[in-house]
């Protein structure tokens, strides 16, 4: 099943999706369940899907959020394929490499992400993320997979400059609306080995990224293990896997997006995600 | 006036303080704000010291919550004061060194902080933290002061060797419960000039850092125009201003906190944050 969050009639809703329909909850469900992330936490994924009486929408006709718009958490992994560990420089982690993205980092698919106008170094990361599906705290590789309710495309947009102002990469990948996550998110039942996905980035259609989720340093369980070892992961919590090499940054010479730029990351069986870059345009200072 | 969110009858609530009484809004103003932070995102703070008709709790009845227990974000900052810098064998850095905390990383006051089984590294770091009052995105310096809505004593509890698994921060400040904030805040119109604050940390009464609010490298109108430079921030959004020298890992032989130590964060003026260290006791693994 394709989980779906969007905004329609100026509100916030989710569903999920067959062909180019989606399909929304009865308004019953609605009440029990006001976003994915309470149907998530109620595990009640089986509901939606037997549910009946919701009204259908065509997929041109909303707008996008990122597939979960209000996530606890969202913990990125850096430096997590080889071929993208030795472009940048770095050495081989012996524990994976976490920061974080705040919420509003991230737009949904087919939304504009935002160049910030205090730099010129802004830069793609396509990845595999996955959405915990129920509490994790210590949990062990072997059961990690029975905590993951669904996998989703990613973009880790990245201001590099801001990146590397210290150590911490908080700045550099925090910046409003320069980031994406969705369209859907494909329910764990449907992708049982999520390890033999693969992943390919493109640039106004030309292949800039491209792997096989099997050549991930640390995989998705020890992922799983790792984080809920400091953390209580929530259903709706995301972790991003990381991005394999072929970033701008590591490029000779660099390739720094730009407005008008497409993106797409796409990730067979799970979906195909797509943002146009633009320039940012500030409000009113406030 | 002092806000604080508490726990009472099963029931997260909202309040201010005055002596030993909890003052709670009347049925209607929690109707329309449901938090503190619905309260701070509305500007209604001054609604909350004109109502009348709520009840009034004994401070010694309740549970404190973190000051704002469900913030959108929690921005921290590290090596932010000189003497702390050096012990830890750093360099002054060229801008503030950003990390996160997750909302679930944060106890009350007066509640036990967790230390994690997986590490006796477990180190205090006394701090002031702001709270957001008003939306903020490229706020110059000179006008940060009114984004401010107080200020509240905070515990970023540190757990030193995960710290250091990688250069990221994240695990090592994630640990559930490893950290506190509280117990109240205090509005900026009570703090006119916060850089004379004067803060100390003591553990089992014994003082271990003590610092000058004017001494941190990055002053509190830095921090907000750096952050809100990359990050909208929101009413109810913390930024943690870092920590004085005097931390346990600094010392020789080091200081780790070990289950029945009491950690108190004093700042004059703004509050005393008590909490115990107690060990963690893993539930049923899930």
């Amino acid at each position: 099943m394709k989980l779906v969050s969007f905004e329609y009639g100026g509100q916030c809703r989710f569903g999920h999706v067959t062909d180019d329909c989606i399909h929304e909850p009865s308004e019953g469900l609605r009440q029990r369940f006001p976003d994915l992330r309470a149907l998530l936490a109620a595990g009640a994924c089986d509901a939606l899907q037997q549910d009946a009486g919701g009204r259908q929408l065509a997929v041109a006709d909303v707008r996008f959020l990122p597939a979960i718009p209000n996530p606890d958490k969202i913990l990125c992994v850096g430096v997590n394929y080889r071929p993208h560990i030795e472009e940048m420089g770095r050495e081989i982690p012996d524990r994976p490499v976490v920061f974080v993205r705040f919420p509003g980092s991230l737009v949904g698919h087919d939304e504009a992400v935002v160049r910030p106008d205090v730099s010129t170094q802004f830069d793609f990361e396509g990845e595999l993320a996955i959405v915990i599906g129920k509490r994790a705290r210590h949990v062990p590789c072997e059961r990690a997979l029975d905590h993951v309710a669904g996998y989703c495309c990613f973009m880790d947009g990245s201001v590099r400059d801001w990146q590397q102002h210290t150590m911490q990469f908080t700045p550099g990948k925090n910046f409003q609306k320069s980031g994406a996550m969705g369209p859907c998110i494909v329910t764990a039942d449907d992708i049982p080995e999520p390890a033999l996905l693969q992943l390919s980035t493109r640039v106004n259609g030309e292949v800039m990224q491209r792997a096989e989720v099997a050549d991930l340093v640390f995989g998705i369980p020890a992922l799983v293990e790792y984080c809920s070892t400091f953390a209580e992961l929530l259903p709706g919590d995301v972790i991003a896997t990381g991005t394999p090499g072929g970033v701008g940054a590591a490029r000779k010479p660099p390739v720094w997006l730009k407005q008008g730029d497409t993106i797409e990351v796409e990730i067979p069986r799970v979906g195909l995600l797509r943002n146009a870059v633009t320039d940012e345009i500030r409000a009113n200072p406030s």
